[in-house]
């Protein structure tokens, strides 16, 4: 979005229409309530990771509509009054939010983003709010269970060709990074959010020299430190390593190392394994192999099966587009609104019984064992309830099953929601990448392997209070279905 | 990316570390020529629509090195030399592009986009390139695929809250309405490209009134032109219609005419006939019925086999993200390079055969049978080669079975690859949105219905001339595996 900096009008048109019509309505200043959620896991994952925030933060604060935005809305086939225009001009965002850390691990059904604040506010933000958080949340949790194939290898993200343009490049690098990837190869993200970025050479570098071993020397002769050297352009075994080996032979001559080589086609687990053993012998047993190649999990893990010598993965379009499941399904409901001067907790009631929204303005604490440190369910609570908090025993059921259930009662509570606007002011300090990073290994090590491993794993319970699950049985019961 | 709208750095970081070898290696002035294609159709479709030039045409006029990224370049590991951070500073684009129109029907294998200028140019460029072109073009190819379900039908891109970040919803709604979709959700899309944009209301809207009935009537008061209402917040036959139904009658009164319904959730096919007689048998035969919900060809195509009454197609997910294969395989490849003044012509060689490249500064004609007026092949020739572009006698054959061949003289051939840059000025004038509609619809029409339909399409000929050919075979057969 380089031409159009402004991203207010990045929203959907009925958003704009609620708003007039709540302004013709006299209504727009109703308060309202709405929490940001996900109904389904992706990838079959136990877990997802949040990201986004601090995208979200930067748009409300430069939410503003400018003489551009409402010239166009002036010239609507809505044929919007001037009145609400001049509304739309004087706008600030003057709402509270309140949503997960990025990092943090994430589930079904909980909210990760509540949005409290005038109707008006509350429906503009919608559709921005779930574009960002859906897609950097959906890139974050790819890249953990990507990492977490190998946690003590290195990831680096590849991506930027075959993201969906150029926002996605860019975010989607800063979410891998947070999830644990260790670098970009954009370097415009590596610009703006410090991550690094590394980059070797095309096979263009070599179809341009006469000959692969002049390509490499010339590479390792110009870029001492960053050698890493792409053996795959003519033939790997018979003609990429033995020129590396020779590459690094003449750098060593000067007192230098080379860094590694990177394999990008053919077997990988074979040529990994044949190269390792012609670097070894050759007395170069620090170089290290990189390997490329619509990696994902699934091939990372077979290839570390089949015992690959790979010390790097370079992932690319797998991860920038979750290509197996290309977007999360969040969405944005309403949870109570503004009648006569109070709050009324609301639902939404559906045909499909997963899709009926769980009523009233929430708050979710992350239940952990005390003795054992690790998680054992989230709990959802409303608002104004304070056993939790205060440390009492609970009733932990599930909410479909409820005649499943336990009581726990030495547990330490984590609320999870924390403020970030409260009254359209920034109460939330953002952390560095550096700190999201290590929260997130930090909530790893919270849950038991089972919820973390890749195939089938143990599903998490997400549970509510008795008073919210009473209240929203209370609601479907009174609820004409007509 | 609206914090950052120089797009300079949007690149990956090896081109930066190829441009500093070369520039170390005093190559960096020498001349190359790129092409972008791609190996594969997405989605098992018979054709692609090529999309995206527009963007990459005011990236290429933006490129910068500004200080901030310089200061960036200067604090990398990779420690360049402060003479390359210099030419950087000095660079402007000053090579040549050639590109396919914004709406055409393109094929595997064949160029897209052609590069010619320094190696240091075309190499920066690449990344971005391929990032713009490739997301484009596969939504573009999408929103093609879904329209032609239904050509007379009306449709609505819906999926920005979806979408892999901003640049993806705004873009990508400017591709699916090159391809003939009617109107966007996204009003940023709608005032940056001039595509109509669409609104109805959500869900919250009914939850936030005392009933529904007022909600809609409230509703219909405020926008008065453009009512569509939803009509599953309840129970969509034995309340939302009903309710709908009296809005509409009570306008009706007010000399105003209700404009739809949009049913979101259940069985389509079902709801929309039930709905129509209901309407209809109201005297509201002119109030139409919009679907959307998790829509995409198939659920259209097999809704439209169902008798589903819909008039208006609200496709979302499925559509942004291209769901069924989010990212198209576009890649950009070395076919000439300067060498002692003289252009030689290069082949990317590769185990898998129909990854190596087809060597060689190329373009492409349409050919046009004279007597049909449809596409017979495209033709691939040397820059150089004269006889198609005079009309002579040519030699059709397919490249991988070249004795399936035939020789065709009455046509017409129609040069695809438009010249955009020269020598770093823009000679192309961009066509207005709908001129490239109307050009995407002259398109198709220019194809035999069994390169277009969706199961199981003809294999469209992308043909190598035979000089092409031949250098190409000669090319292989010189190479040395090894």
């Amino acid at each position: 979005m380089s031409s159009i900096p402004n991203l207010t009008l990045h929203t959907d048109k009925y958003q704009i229409n609620m708003m007039y019509a709540h302004w013709k309505n006299g209504s727009h200043r109703q308060k309202a309530v709405f929490e940001a959620f996900f109904r389904k896991l992706p990838f079959g994952n136990g877990y997802a990771v949040f990201a986004g925030l601090q995208r979200l933060i930067d748009y409300v604060h430069r939410l503003k509509f400018d003489e551009p935005a409402l010239r166009y809305l002036s010239e609507q086939e809505e044929n919007y009054d001037e009145g609400f225009l001049e509304e739309l001009k004087a706008f600030r965002f003057g709402g509270s939010i309140y949503a997960m850390e990025e990092g943090t691990l994430v589930f079904a059904n909980e909210p990760l983003v509540r949005v409290e604040g005038t109707i008006f506010e509350t429906q503009l933000i919608e559709t921005a709010l779930l574009n960002f958080i859906n897609y950097q949340t959906l890139i974050a949790t790819k890249a953990s269970r990507i990492k977490n194939v190998s946690p003590d290898d290195t990831f680096l993200e590849f991506g930027t060709r075959r993201a969906q343009e150029a926002d996605a490049a860019v975010w989607g690098a800063r979410a891998s990074y947070i999830a644990g990837f260790d670098a970009t190869s954009n370097v415009l993200a590596g610009m703006m959010f410090g991550i690094p970025s590394k980059g070797t050479h095309a096979h263009s570098w070599v179809q341009g020299h006469a000959t692969e071993q002049e390509a490499f020397d010339t590479f390792a002769e110009a870029l001492p430190n960053q050698v890493t050297l792409l053996v795959d352009t003519y033939h790997t075994l018979k003609s990429g390593v033995p020129h590396a080996i020779q590459t690094a032979k003449k750098m060593e001559e000067q007192g230098k190392r080379m860094q590694a080589i990177r394999l990008d086609s053919g077997d990988l687990a074979y040529l990994s394994i044949k190269a390792r053993k012609m670097l070894d012998e050759a007395g170069l047993e620090y170089v290290k192999i990189v390997a490329s190649n619509d990696l994902d999990e699934n091939t990372i893990l077979n290839l570390k099966a089949q015992g690959a010598r790979i010390d790097t993965w370079g992932v690319g379009t797998q991860l920038i587009t979750a290509a197996d499941q290309p977007s999360l399904g969040g969405v944005y409901k309403l949870v109570a609104i503004e009648e006569n001067g109070v709050m009324v907790p609301k639902i939404k009631i559906s045909g499909n019984p997963e899709k009926v929204s769980t009523p009233g303005w929430k708050d979710v604490y992350r239940i952990i064992g005390s003795d054992t440190g690790k998680a054992i369910a989230d709990y959802i609570v409303l608002h104004d309830e304070t056993d939790v908090q205060e440390g009492r025993k609970i009733k932990l059921f599930d909410p479909v099953h409820p005649y499943i259930y336990k009581y726990v009662d030495e547990y330490k509570a984590v609320k999870l929601l924390k403020p970030v606007f409260e009254d359209g002011k920034q109460v939330y300090e953002v952390p560095s990448l550096e700190e999201m990073r290590a929260h997130h290994r930090k909530q790893l090590d919270q849950f038991w392997p089972e919820y973390l491993r890749k195939l089938n794993p143990e599903k998490y319970a997400v549970d509510l209070s008795t008073k919210t699950w009473e209240m929203k049985m209370k609601m479907i019961e009174n609820f004409n279905f007509g």
